[in-house]
């Protein structure tokens, strides 16, 4: 039995990781009280499914938080720098999934794998890393253990649903309309608000956000920042490439790391293997390895083609997937939240 | 008018790349005055158009060679170590788009941008090298030249028409099972002679051959070995995660090189856009860079999102994509063929 009961506001909770997050507070039994469904006006009255039965979603205002113990936020970056300050006035503990507070140094940024004792050091808000950035950071953490690194080169092999339920439905119409022979609408992808949009069905393009001034996107730039602030180790060097690819769910890494030390590639997979929260599925001569149509739905990080690179032997390359809506959000931040209870 | 007119075999008439070699031919004005297609028994008899005709394949036997001035291979490794000695036998040129003789000490390997000169060392045979190697090279050279380099490690994003005609119709049907619900047929992918398939339709599969005993795929160490024979330089290290993506035409790759000395970003720039068959499409702030759906049809290697590394101030990161069925097969044959004539 838990030892607490608690009211938990989900606030998106019609998005793709709302509905994700509503289905682990279920599957992990997480101790509701009572489920307050939060949204914007426009889609306040619908109703969600929760423990078998409808729940009407309430539109977001701050006195919609009195009485709430814990806040998991998914509505994008500007609705929560405008709430999360109002849940925390009112006593809730915000867990927020987006960009907003991630580089805050007040707000404990927290994957539990690699930096559980963080939690206990919040002030009112949690943050959730990007979705890239966790289950990399999941797969080096036994790796940063045992042998230490400071080099990490990452390629990214991104599902749409990243960008959100729209996304998804628009690499299945493009699909259509490709096989069909007709024009794919463009409208989302590779990011809604900028200008320019490309078909995804078919196509593979680099570019998850928006750009910064040195070249690199927003979505590269989390990766550098956000694993020096999980690692607390400002030393770690990390170069990103992101890529979206028509997949629906599940973020797939092409991974080259350096290790501190001289490596038997027997004890790296150990490692791997008991390590929390990662699947590791590693024997290419049988042709085992992971793949995001078999991650999706999992909450694990699953690992595989672990081999020592052929030009540096303390080089390491690995092929990390998982669900991008469940470990890479709404696992991660119920795992947050199942700290705090 | 060009100096001689020659009689031109095309070995493999009825594949992916055959089809793109004979199209090759056309666009390039090439001097055929006899065009033979060839292939096994079971195709031979079936008609291919050439200029406006139909051209009936014939069926490779040794005799099939007799007055062939050039012969362009792409039907497999077994099927070229059977019949290049005989074509060289009988007279002919071999240029081979198969693994069967690219590592063979006696058969320059050859991209015209990059190493054209070893063409007129050959003893009969040329081979083409792997279409994931080209582009990588092809976009390499000017690096080489300008600024020098021992270090690359590339991520690929390959598409389905590398393994031929009917691993592009399984993409196609597969990704209509998937969107209506129904179980798709895995026949081709990840390799047709080993014993798994999986789907590749909305998924990423991190093989593109079959396993070394070093835990990579021979995919990744034709780019390792490759790389080497064509610059000449066995100091050059690759290390290659290779991976089919849900593309139909164009390979694209996330390249790291550490160069050999300090650069401006700028004049990377100007060196690659420079350089021959490079297409610079490199402004991320106005959504420029390259995609596989606008390379495909193409000749040309797209180079982009070029940038320097955060880390290591001579670290340089690039996408790179190209169209494997031309400049990564069909292309690079005619083009080392027209030097040839």
């Amino acid at each position: 039995m838990p030892s607490r009961e608690v009211t938990v506001a989900v606030l998106g909770a019609s998005g793709a990781v709302g509905q994700q997050i509503l289905r682990n507070l279920e599957e992990r039994n997480f101790p509701v009280k009572e489920l307050r469904p939060l949204a914007s006006a426009r889609s306040a009255g619908n109703t969600v499914k929760f423990r078998g039965e409808d729940v009407t979603i309430r539109e977001a205002t701050p006195e919609a938080f009195e009485g709430v113990d814990i806040a998991l936020f998914s509505a994008g970056g500007g609705v929560s720098e405008k709430f999360a300050p109002e849940a925390v006035k009112r006593g809730a503990v915000v867990v927020d999934n987006t960009n907003a507070f991630r580089m805050d140094p007040e707000v404990p940024l927290v994957v539990p794998e690699v930096n559980r004792d963080e939690i206990d050091n919040h002030k009112g808000i949690i943050a959730n890393p990007n979705c890239s950035t966790i289950q990399m950071v999941v797969a080096l953490k036994p790796l940063y253990e045992r042998f230490g690194f400071d080099r990490v080169i990452v390629s990214t092999y991104q599902a749409v649903s990243g960008s959100g339920a729209k996304a998804m439905e628009e690499l299945t119409e493009q699909s259509r309309s490709l096989l069909e022979g007709t024009e794919p609408k463009k409208e989302i992808m590779p990011v809604g608000k900028l200008e320019k949009h490309y078909p995804i069905a078919f196509n593979a393009i680099p570019q998850c956000d928006v750009a910064e001034d040195n070249g690199f996107t927003l979505e590269e730039m989390k990766m550098v920042r956000e694993t020096k602030k999980i690692f607390r180790d400002d030393a770690i060097g990390v170069t990103a490439t992101c890529v979206r690819v028509p997949v629906l769910r599940g973020h797939s890494e092409s991974l080259y790391v350096e290790l501190g030390k001289d490596f038997d590639l027997e004890e790296v997979r150990q490692a791997l293997r008991e390590a929390e929260g990662i699947v590791l599925q590693d024997d290419i001569a049988s042709q085992v390895y992971p793949m995001p149509l078999d991650a999706a739905g999992h909450d694990d990080v699953f690992v595989g083609r672990v081999r020592r690179d052929t030009v540096n032997p303390r080089g390491l390359n690995l092929w990390v997937v998982s669900d991008n809506l469940l470990k890479g959000a709404a696992t991660n931040a119920v795992q947050i939240a199942e700290h705090l209870v």
